[in-house]
């Protein structure tokens, strides 16, 4: 579970996408570094802040077998930055399951 | 499980759902529309976003064979914009309850 | 299950805490209190919005009898005013646990 990442569900398509890059840009931005009192030995303050706004874990009802997300949504795995490693918790019984990062 | 749908938990107060659809507002317009990428086919980009900030899911205790929310908490599953039909999911072991939409 | 109190997992680092601090109070100013509609009898409109933003609930990993939040990590009750007592729910099957407030 790597606290800069996300894991959320919403539609797979790239305007979309664009917009919520910009929408946390605004939120919280990435400069001055200095914004941060995070930002000492680690750059990503404002990684952990845009990860708490996009979530950290969803639950997903399973369907003959398969994620059922609906016809145009996608779970996705976003990094806010480019540090570590990735591991995926999985709670399944099969009629509902839970992921984090 | 509508994607501009949120399930959320809070006080059931006119005055604060007031003030959550003014700073929902606040934090992502609905217009001007072009300022989407979203907005194409659709013109709800502002609702996928807010919908971030409200979340999709919550996980609730069962008390004596109901909801334990507490005295003045109430589940809300606000829609963002108009579109679309409404699906439940509940994952029951009537211990803890996830609602999610 | 107070609901001004947020559940969440984050670096236990105390610059960070800061910036979460000053960050929610950008997004979501405690005064001018008349600023929300909701602050009548209370004067907490600001920290529903605030615990809205940190979340409700984990979802975490148990690894040999231990919560599995990375070396850095820790799970967080953060209460957003200074009201009421305080009820932490645990669903429990020794593989994933989650944990509402």
């Amino acid at each position: 579970m790597h606290i800069t990442a996300s894991v959320f569900i919403n539609d797979d398509e790239s305007g979309l996408h664009n917009d919520f890059e910009r929408w946390l840009e605004e939120l919280a931005p990435e400069k001055l570094y200095s914004r941060y009192q995070h930002n000492g030995y680690e750059d990503n303050g404002d990684a952990h802040l845009k990860r708490t706004i996009m979530g950290r874990e969803v639950t997903i009802a399973i369907t003959n077998n398969d994620f059922d997300s609906g016809p145009w949504k996608q779970i996705f795995c976003k990094k806010k930055d480019g540090k570590g490693d990735r591991r995926m918790l999985v709670w399944d019984d099969w009629r509902i399951i839970t992921l984090s990062w």
